[in-house]
């Protein structure tokens, strides 16, 4: 995962443990694309109480991390719906011509998919 | 669930969010059965004091639960994962004989279980 990746899925695991403040601060400076200054224009503070904000939000995403790793949760369970997946596709390749099988085999897939 | 699971469950994935004292009381309470004075002499402090640590603690892990949704999220992978299975077993119930087939479902049910 780059950097830009992560920060943003720290932020969708763990975003509404963080303050309104600093979660809009992170919202408009990363999604919105806000320069510092427009966000401490916005709040009517300074510049670098804009940059505390964003790097004490990002901390405490990180610490958050650290203390119960949904990301490396995450990480490990979709390695494990790839092979999955790549076992499906083995099982098709080596019955063609089973179609029910290859239904049964779908809905897995199916399923499969609601879980992220 | 039952409260007690539920509440077991709310403490194994929020509980690294309190505070060391909020785990501590919660451990020798829940797991430990200790009493609430047996708890308040332990860290001399009042009966009062204990019992007010584990309604702020219980309060907290329902605060997070609220906010992430682990809980109900577990829930709804562990259907998922129980639909995959029944699939499974329909499958090989409908290719009997097939012994690769039935190696390689096996293999998907050894890595659903890695999933939890």
């Amino acid at each position: 995962l780059d950097k830009i990746a992560e920060s943003s899925l720290l932020y969708d695991f763990y975003g509404q443990l963080l303050t309104r403040r600093q979660r809009e601060v992170m919202r408009l400076y990363h999604e919105e694309n806000y320069s510092l200054s427009e966000i401490a224009d916005e709040f009517s503070v300074s510049r670098q109480s804009v940059h505390d904000t964003l790097k004490n939000a990002e901390n405490a995403l990180k610490g958050y991390e650290e203390k119960m790793g949904l990301l490396s949760r995450m990480e490990a369970e979709q390695k494990a719906v790839g092979k999955i997946k790549k076992q499906i596709e083995r099982i098709l390749e080596e019955n063609r011509g089973n179609d029910r099988l290859a239904e049964g085999l779908k809905e897995i897939e199916t399923i499969l998919r609601s879980l992220g």
